[in-house]
């Protein structure tokens, strides 16, 4: 039996999620579906949290035992055969036995993508980069106000550390049970960056934290852009993370902003196998 | 009565082509149904050529006349208000009275993007910019040979000049009408330009012309590709043009590669505006 722990980036635009539904495309379901046509074995990858409908990822990582012995190349090679283009598995490797792609995390990190059109509402000639591409619209909130970032960066400062997120969860139980990362969410969560910043016409929003509740990355976005269109001085965050209640923060923002950049694991993952021969990337 | 000349760039994955079919998506569809719920009338806008299914536009141009007087810059606002993320109006302006967005064009760029793997299929280990990101998967071919550049240049530059087409338009002669810029498609085509260029992990063809016809854009492509990978001398482009055959040259590229980058009209176009306030971007 091999444990394998797989990095995958997809776009999730077309899918409904990373968790597994009947009749619904998902991203969990596709690689069920690849690893079936790999290994002729009906086996549920485990992911490292689920994403929603509309979120894409840079670099979830999924894990998943199978008996079937297969050199490591042609496992990421035959899965990405069997993938769509919009799922790809960037590598492979063998993880120690204990391995999990959700238990074993320990950080993780993402990223939200927002337009900025570049001028004001009301100028009569201006530059075509104030159109947000139909090439990024998939993977940005075309965001109709003008932003300061300074009063956002406060705001964003305020979150690391350790706090309950209780604000920034979403309301719905059966939803916060549905996305948490164990049964019962513990709102406690550690931030360790919380970082704006403006290149050209985007803001990146770029967070890294011990884990993450239902909905809580787009949340604070949607919060920070009631801080950056003036709407909400950026102490508030103080308050709002006090308050414990889904409505003292700001709205929702839209999925297709946001990725999963990153999931760290404790090093060495893999005391058995030197670090450079470990896995493949293709 | 005004008429309209937009600039609109495009994503083609999710639309069935330029041209409006009943009951299924379309660029030229989304386009009059925006009109019509800024101006309330029924208008056909006119494009500079049909996109086929899944090509995308970064510069397609089209025109339309309107009795409605709506201010320059709140028509391009109204429009992309009106039409889906995917389609975007650039530039909007008033154009002279005979200008019409097909029968005045008298160049038009395409671009078409080849994805590289950068190692040979049997390295163990490789880099990740070696798999097609699945956010570049929608706009290029993943190309599984690996192709030479420069027997692709010289190939390419053989197409120069004034030449009967047949052999690279489509052999379908209602596709090749249904694609036409004349309802007679004319096979004889002037190219200005057909350069080839190689940057990290894409080959980049880029091509101007008079005119192209069904597929001919494509159809380049993939012998090119076929010169690429070995299968086919660069000078036996010269063979496939004087055949006049489409069976003489190689296969149809994929459509999600290919992109209408921009249409060229004579110089001045607005004789009674001057240029810079002829117009209005966003």
């Amino acid at each position: 039996m091999t444990l394998w722990k797989l990095t995958l980036s997809y776009d999730g635009t077309t899918f409904h999620g990373w968790q597994i539904q009947p009749g619904l495309p998902t991203i969990q379901g596709a690689l069920a579906d690849a690893i079936h046509s790999v290994t002729g074995e009906h086996i549920l990858p485990q992911g490292s949290g689920r994403t929603d409908a509309g979120v894409h990822a840079l670099g979830q990582v999924a894990s998943f035992a199978s008996p079937t012995p297969i050199p490591l190349p042609n496992l990421l090679r035959a899965l990405n055969h069997a993938l769509p283009p919009s799922i790809r598995v960037l590598h492979v490797e063998t993880a120690a036995p204990h391995f999990h792609a959700r238990h074993s995390a320990i950080r993780k990190t993402y990223e939200y993508r927002i337009f900025q059109r570049s001028t004001e509402p009301h100028a009569q000639i201006s530059q075509p980069e104030n159109v947000c591409s139909p090439f990024d619209a998939p993977y940005t909130w075309d965001c109709r106000w003008r932003l300061a970032l300074e009063p956002m960066q406060r705001a964003a400062a305020i979150l690391c550390g350790t706090h309950d997120f209780t604000s920034f969860a979403a309301a719905d139980p059966d939803a916060a049970q549905r996305e948490s990362e164990d049964s019962r969410p513990n709102p406690l969560k550690t931030i360790y960056d919380s970082l704006l910043e403006r290149t050209a016409s985007r803001i990146t929003y770029r967070v890294t934290g011990s884990g993450f509740l239902h909905h809580m990355v787009r949340n604070i976005v949607g919060t920070l852009v009631d801080v950056g269109r003036g709407s909400l001085p950026p102490a508030e965050m103080h308050r709002i993370l006090a308050a414990k209640d889904r409505s003292a923060a700001g709205p929702t923002a839209p999925p297709q902003g946001l990725f999963l950049a990153s999931v760290e694991y404790p090093s060495p993952a893999h005391p058995h196998l030197p670090s450079d021969k470990s896995g493949v990337t293709l």
